[in-house]
């Protein structure tokens, strides 16, 4: 099986070794098991420090993207470090850096790419580009809620949703203000749609738990192409 | 002022030399003038004829776009060979590779950078790091119309529109299909939005005329960011 | 056993995808059982669309050639992607590169590397700098003729020759505008003759009988070294 | 005059967008009056941080070191985009790069380049390469004292050093884990006594009156190649 | 007008400084009254050391030719370093990397490009792309003689020949194992042929004579194109 | 076991091919027993002889230094022709490089990175980034003596000290301009301390010996870090 998974920034925020640590482990039981894994990692909160500072500078929307992009990928060396031999050993800075460093065998770390569109429209491209099989979304929530969950506390989570609907649902949120894109952006949700690609979204606290989660076992949303 | 020019790839289906020397005259002018030119080149019936026989091989939609782009950066080195001393001699194949280049001074000539997205989506994506004050779409018709121009004969050219009724239109026609994007994809207009860029579609027959269509002075169709 | 395949590039101008699928799957078959295998295509009619287009500007022949060397990679891209797992994913520019792909143990696709030099001579550069056994040089053609067959309906194929006789033969026809190097160019012959290089010329039509071919057992032309 | 301003990753720390368009300021009236400029950015904070998460999950030292490399390119793209038009629009990640980069006639910005050294051999070295008159290290205190300023409050400040001075007051206080370089580590000073480098050392708080420091007329310390 | 130089690699070999420095003085003077220069240098006796070294190790002809390019790029720096702000900083190693550094306005200098042609070949590659008006090759010898003037020391100095007559005089001479291409090899002649460019063949000794040379004021041999 | 192998320049000015020879049977050897290793060359007198004749004409530090990396890659790429199969095909030019590299298994070669550092450095970074068990570093003399042995006939061999002594003894000989560091610079002890690598110094002629060597069966000094 070959498996995207994209990591939320915030998993980075926390400073906590060990959530890269379990990380780690269950990217090499999938390995040892003959699946092939793919990463990205979003911005996070150094993503969001470097963009204030550059806006309130009065840098144009590009550049802002860019210090994201930037920003995701300390994130993925942060990964890379972590699995070491395990991973191809430069962060890929475009898709077609990512094809060739994909072809190689390992486990593939790559932040952000370009402006105008989120990691998570990365993590799409990936998936798209390798064939995988499953795109998995590890963010702070348990899966996609009717509402945005940080906002509304009644929000409920949806286990099992098409892309139109999601779309519906992210319509009332997304935003495309460098470093404001969640969850998916448009650009993300086309590439699924276009290539019929199964989506999770899930917990990353609950990364330990990965394959419970791909069999279906555990919480999380199964997000369907239309 | 800086001003970024898309051709769409039927221009060089042509295969008319003298398109390519008017379009040097033209840039030529607006060099001298003081002006910052850049430009994005689509893929034409070279990236359709790549897209085709790929896809009945099989590829995935990724491979396909990627051959379009390569199909559109050789048209963006007819471009630049064109020109001759007054490009950047290298195509840049992401924007952060045109930041780069277009901070040399020349007039930069690039096609496509990235799966996913059209060629429109990157002049918009250039014209925002370029602090741009006017991005040109070149086509082979004469401007936007109320309906696909190509399918109904009695469609109706609009002058001056804004971005929301701009996506309405589009939103009838646009595909995501490697090769199939068209004017603009939803990724060009959100960037233009979310930076204000004003927009002109034009015919790319009357380039001769580009002053005058700047001016206001010739048909054509004005889009204003919302 | 180490092979070097050069492909025409009038193979792309056929636009039958069922032409690159029998060559995906004799070199599948050649991988499998223990050869290594590298593989240059030539630019084809879209090397001569964007040669003569560019002519018709004005371009130096250096500009011309370089035209004609990025179709060729367009068409490296899709021998690239038709073998996909089997094949580095990146069609390296120069022998440098070659010799690092080729290096990682799969095969390596690549067009034209310079101007001023034919994809014929790519491949022998590319089959001296891997120490490869055998160069095949497939074409529209059988063989080596005596005269060029496409003029002199009476040519007539030879079976094998030598390279002083192969310089002879080609002297009267060969010339060194953009896009018009044919079979083999000086430099080829040169590299042939200095390395030793058993090459043997085939109809790219009876590449699903190559095995044959190399065996000895199906017509064409085996071009020993002086 | 050709000079080289080290920044202290602190500066980035404060997320005070008025000290960087302060150095913005400064740095135009510098590159006006016909001076060339080049900026070497610490990794602060931001690198502290990716450390830390790091070693805690068993990285080594070269590891580490990179992670604070690429914090600092960070810091670096920052003063970039605030300078823009002024600055070579990529950050060079050798000296090698560096060197090109400058004969560009842009003001260059680079962090750090390898592990194993601090950003204030980056300095030197650049400073060395570029032939340059005069190297000012702008850090969080008024210049060098003859101890550790922040944790002796009786340090005193001294005006005027020379190199084998300076290497004894710091060996005193140097470290070579990553993160922790202060100041200036041996091999900035072996580079600055080689090629006989001029430098100050003075509080980045006073960038708006560096051309009173230059001139003697403001705190700062003048450290003297040996 | 443009002009390109040809340095035989054994100017380097004197180990001459003042060689060098003379060199400088020519080019900055060429420079400063508005000519275009671009320099391609031999590989000479750190060539053949390394050359002959590997193939008594065994090495293939394809990486003796690289050998021998690494070297010559050894002594492209060595002129790159002497005229420091005149010259593009970095080597190109391909045509394509000639042609963007060419753009730039500078002196470009270039060792090798390839295996399977000489620096002479390289010479004349960058004399068609860059539309140059005059190939210079500068060696140790007054210019092109009748016979090999090293063997025969009764060999006659021709002052003007054509192509077809030079090629004649080095058929008998030249040979293309890795490090012995001499002069001119077949592709220098091609290109020069069909690109119809004028070269001039002179003593690099009388560098300090350029300008008397280009008149035709002092010994040489002016070569021109059939 | 991972190790580094650190050979001296002196070696290629021997010219000797029995001892690239004999170098590849032991690397050959040690990789088929499950080790990996990697070299790093230092550059010898091809790096002196370009050094020198830069200092004549007046280049800066930073330039020569960079003549001595480049020699040091002409090295490099002598050994990685003479390992073929079993090499990395590509010298990299940075650590960031030589990771990427490294993590293709295959035996990586390295010359110099940058100016201020010697190839000793090279090799103790190297070390460091790949986890090697062991550095061993090959010279002409037999491993570490009280004095420098060239100058002293009766300096004696010390088989066993720890980084503190070796920093005394380097400490009268030590130079730091370009093509003079020796042995062991600063940098080099640095990283060896703080990252606890174990040295092996060791004379290139005794290579073919060099399992013994490692087994301290024969002579040579072993460097404790301190
Ligand atoms: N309907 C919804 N269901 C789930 N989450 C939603 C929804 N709408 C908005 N969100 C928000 O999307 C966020 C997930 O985005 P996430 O943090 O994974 O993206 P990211 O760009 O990688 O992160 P970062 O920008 O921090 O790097 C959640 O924190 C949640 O608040
Ligand atoms: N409402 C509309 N108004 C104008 N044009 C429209 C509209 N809807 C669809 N189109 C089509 O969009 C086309 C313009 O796309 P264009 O050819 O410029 O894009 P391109 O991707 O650069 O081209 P190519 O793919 O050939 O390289 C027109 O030919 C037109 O038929
Ligand atoms: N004798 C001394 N005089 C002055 N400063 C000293 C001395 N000894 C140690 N220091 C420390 O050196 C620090 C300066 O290092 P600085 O912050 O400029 O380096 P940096 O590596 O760029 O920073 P960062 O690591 O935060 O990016 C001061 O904060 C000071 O506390
Ligand atoms: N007919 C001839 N006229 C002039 N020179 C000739 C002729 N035939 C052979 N040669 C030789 O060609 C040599 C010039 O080649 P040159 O040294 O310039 O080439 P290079 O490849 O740059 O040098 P190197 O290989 O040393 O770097 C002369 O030394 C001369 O002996
Ligand atoms: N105490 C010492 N013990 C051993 N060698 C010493 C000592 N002091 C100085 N040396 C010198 O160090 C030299 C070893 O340096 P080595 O030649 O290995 O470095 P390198 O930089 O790789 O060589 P090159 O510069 O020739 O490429 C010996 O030749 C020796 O003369
Ligand atoms: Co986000
Ligand atoms: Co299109
Ligand atoms: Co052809
Ligand atoms: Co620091
Ligand atoms: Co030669
Ligand atoms: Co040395
Ligand atoms: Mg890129
Ligand atoms: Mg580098």
């Amino acid at each position: 099986m070959k498996l995207i998974l994209k990591l939320s920034g915030k998993i980075f925020d926390e400073e906590d070794p060990q959530k890269l640590l379990t990380l780690k482990e269950v990217v090499k039981e999938l390995v040892n098991e003959g699946n092939r894994v793919g990463i990205v990692t979003g911005g996070g909160s150094t993503a969001r420090k470097y963009i204030s500072l550059a806006r309130r500078m009065g840098s144009n929307e590009a550049y802002l993207d860019l210090l994201g992009i930037w920003a995701s990928r300390l994130n993925a060396y942060l990964v890379v470090f972590s699995l070491n031999d395990l991973a191809y050993m430069k962060v890929p800075e475009s898709l077609e850096d990512f094809i060739q460093a994909w072809s190689y065998g390992k486990v593939v770390v790559t932040g952000g790419f370009q402006p105008g569109q989120s990691t998570a429209a990365v993590s799409a491209l990936v998936a798209e580009a390798s064939n995988a099989d499953l795109l998995i979304i590890a963010t702070n929530v348990d899966g996609v809620y009717d509402r945005d969950p940080r906002i509304y506390k009644d929000a409920r989570l949806l286990t099992k949703i098409n892309t139109e609907k999601l779309k519906e649902i992210l319509e009332r949120t997304q935003s495309v203000k460098a470093g404001t894109y969640e969850l998916l952006d448009p650009m993300a949700i086309k590439i699924v749609e276009r290539s019929k690609i199964k989506v999770i979204v899930m917990n990353y606290n609950k990364l330990g738990k990965l394959k419970d989660i791909i069999a279906g076992k555990e919480i999380s949303t199964l997000v369907e192409p239309e």
